[in-house]
């Protein structure tokens, strides 16, 4: 496991290094303020998973055009904009170890920030000159926002049904990555084919990384997550562990279970109580199951691509995505 | 007064119809949480100058093909994503006649659905298939957020200069008429001289309409508004009126204004003394005769085109914003 995420990160170190180089350059704002609160958050750190993915995918597609890292900078903009608006939707209070931006400026700011973020990556995507790209990016942010009000509307309803899960986590997460495989695809000048191979990479390592970010709420201890336990539920958010063990529970345990997330808050004795019964219900493993699924089909989709270096850090992003335990 | 407002609609009695169509056929979202929040707003009535501004440049380019009527949504949606988004940054309470958005459901419903919005825009765009078109819209969204950060971070200044204000009715307001203008020039496949005619137009009467509305809240009674006198300084928002009037006032005046506008809100008595000191240091007459200029460069910048039913509208439009009494 150390093995593999060693192994990735030496592989796209000099990516990395791009990315963030493009991340400053092309931030651009006309006010000291958008810079400073849209910084905060942006140079925070972060996995810049999504620019390396559309980077990674380019380069599957024998493009090593430089001017493609700066394209990549769309996919972190794109994704802090959702990360200020989300912060604010859900009152979460940290972000990448730091207070969030909505906590250190205020609500407004972040609103107007996140606006800005989503402008700049469509001027960066103009730029391009290509239609086509617009189209990824239009996508991605009509499904985006959707995703992130039907989370919102459906906070807390305990007959969120697993179908309901999959649309959400497609939207909010999957979308997202399959965009920015595609363009990478896409910039590199490949045809349907590749593109869509690319597109369904992203598409279900998507669905895979958001299902195992799902079940570290669960499996890990408040230490190692830098958080409280239980803080999806605690948000209201249903996931697939949780509304898998529902379907299965008894009705005794079914109540119990109810009793615990609606309650205005739980005890950490509760929740041990509740991640018993998801172990005990198949909530855990189901998850896992169907995260290991899209994992499968992740790297099924690369199989007609040529073997390239590039192609093999995508084969281990995908397990490293379904092995991490943070 | 009402002739030309008479004049107007009578001559764009069918555009405003197909306007309205398409703004119902286009909002398509998947959800209909989604549809109720957007269409609050949307189909709450407004003037849709936006979209009709583009409908109007096209033809005065000689383009009369029906899928203008399309892309003229673009505008409305964009300046619906704002105004939900600006509501919600301003607290502003009524918008339309109704109850904003963020009232009626919440702050995040009003932000996610600001975000659909804005990507339904782009999408609307990117079916055009011209790049050029995605910068004007990538340049207006841009210019908004940081217009709309400017002005929330600036609230309450009281040294707040006409030109910081200039900088802020453009970005917040007249790139928008802009570019619904060079829009619509685009999209009769003009070339950059009539581009560039149109979007002159669409700055100057947009910087025009800015001011118009910024006298509405010192030149007319509550009842006439439809709601309480002094809206924008209770917002903490200098327009120019004030400004100059700031910058013209003797040392007692300058003080007991500055008293009135820092105070935690003023008293009737209190606003009628400002709109007195407004008026006696020329604050009203300076805004007036500033935004009569720019209707003044709106009406020359169409100096060069050919004399079309449209271009007539255009004028009449112009002379209108600056008369408007609401």
């Amino acid at each position: 496991m150390k093995d593999l995420k060693a192994r990735i990160l030496a592989a796209v170190e000099n990516d990395l290094e791009e990315i963030e180089k493009e991340l400053a350059a092309n931030l651009d704002p006309h006010l000291d303020l958008v810079r400073d609160v849209a910084g905060h958050l942006i140079f925070a750190g972060g996995k810049r998973l999504r620019p390396l993915l559309m980077i990674l995918a380019a380069r599957a597609c024998g493009c090593n055009r430089q001017c493609a890292y700066r394209f990549s900078t769309i996919f972190e903009y794109l994704h802090a904009a959702t990360l200020l608006h989300d912060d604010l939707v859900d009152g979460g209070a940290m972000r990448r170890g730091r207070p969030a931006a909505h906590t250190v400026w205020d609500p407004p700011t972040a609103v107007l920030t996140g606006d800005f973020l989503l402008a700049r990556s469509l001027s960066i995507a103009a730029s391009a000159g290509r239609p086509e790209l617009i189209e990824v990016i239009a996508n991605i942010t009509e499904n985006m926002s959707q995703g992130e009000i039907q989370q919102l509307h459906r906070k807390g309803a305990l007959d969120m049904t697993e179908q309901e899960y999959y649309t959400v986590i497609k939207r909010k997460t999957a979308v997202l990555f399959q965009g920015a495989c595609r363009a990478g695809a896409m910039i590199a000048g490949a045809g349907q084919d590749r593109q869509q191979a690319l597109a369904d990479y992203g598409y279900h390592l998507g669905m895979a990384f958001q299902m195992a970010d799902d079940l570290l709420d669960y499996t890990q201890t408040g230490e190692a997550l830098g958080k409280v336990p239980g803080a999806d539920l605690r948000e209201g958010k249903l996931t697939l562990p949780v509304i898998h063990a529902l379907a299965k529970a008894r009705d005794d345990d079914y109540k119990l279970m109810c009793r615990i997330i609606s309650g205005s808050g739980f005890s950490r004795e509760e929740f041990e109580t509740l991640v018993h019964l998801l172990n005990a219900y198949g909530g855990i493993a189901y998850t896992g199951a169907r995260a290991s699924e899209h994992i499968g089909l992740a790297k099924q989709a690369l199989n007609g691509l040529e073997a390239t270096k590039a192609l093999e850090v995508m084969h281990d992003i995908a397990d490293y995505a379904l092995a991490r335990k943070i």
